[in-house]
């Protein structure tokens, strides 16, 4: 138990560019988005395209009867325990079906089976990010 | 890139004491909530007690500012990129501050610095969860 503390980390802001690089390296993210339960967050392979994102769900599913149209976010994260350090980013937008199929077919690699044709596109409107570095290694003094 | 096709997985639900069990085996969780910037997510370290969530956090960050006797979630997950399954559980309630200090003042070990001595504890109304098990192991006909 007293072998070694624990280290303490600190937060810094990602910025947007970087923010997007590192939602290219997740293999999934959550949508979040209020239906008929409430605050709802969905586990859920994705694509970055063009600075949206995509994601591909069932036609008949929750995610297509309650975030058309609507003000939904998308988070993804990554930790790290032995070093208590890690990155979040959080995108929030709206919602929209591509219908029409302007997006590509096969850009997002979706582990669970089932017809996920339906590709949601999630438009930013804020994309936020903030990294758990260590608190002792180059702490700026504000 | 055709060396071996990836795997589908299929869902199954996970039943109420499995996903607490679930919950105390992750470091960190998900609140979320509905803020002024909209959906909001935090990523933070978290204790179970009482089948309560616990958290820990700033007395005037967002989360305080935000989340008080309102209604929020909070999500915890584990993937396994290679296997392609994981599971994921989604407590839904009302968040409460312990300004009496009825809650265990050390039950969190909280990461990232900073006096994070508000604690917030989120009263279940709705805990789900599901896990992404191999599509062609053990499949029910139904």
């Amino acid at each position: 138990m007293e072998t070694t503390a624990p280290r303490a980390s600190r937060y810094e802001e990602i910025a947007a560019d970087e923010c997007w690089r590192l939602l290219r390296t997740a293999p999934i993210g959550r949508l979040v988005w209020t239906g008929e339960h409430g605050l709802s967050v969905a586990t859920m392979n994705f694509a970055v395209e063009d600075d949206e994102i995509l994601l591909q769900t069932l036609p008949y599913g929750a995610v297509a009867r309650e975030c058309r149209d609507r003000a939904v976010a998308f988070q993804a994260d990554h930790v790290d325990e032995d070093t208590r350090t890690g990155w979040s980013v959080l995108v929030r937008g709206r919602a929209t079906f591509d219908l029409d199929g302007g997006t590509p077919p096969d850009a997002v690699d979706v582990w669970p089976e089932g017809s996920r044709v339906l590709r949601l596109l999630l438009t930013p409107r804020l994309v936020t990010g903030r990294r758990l570095v260590p608190a002792t290694v180059g702490r700026p003094r504000t």
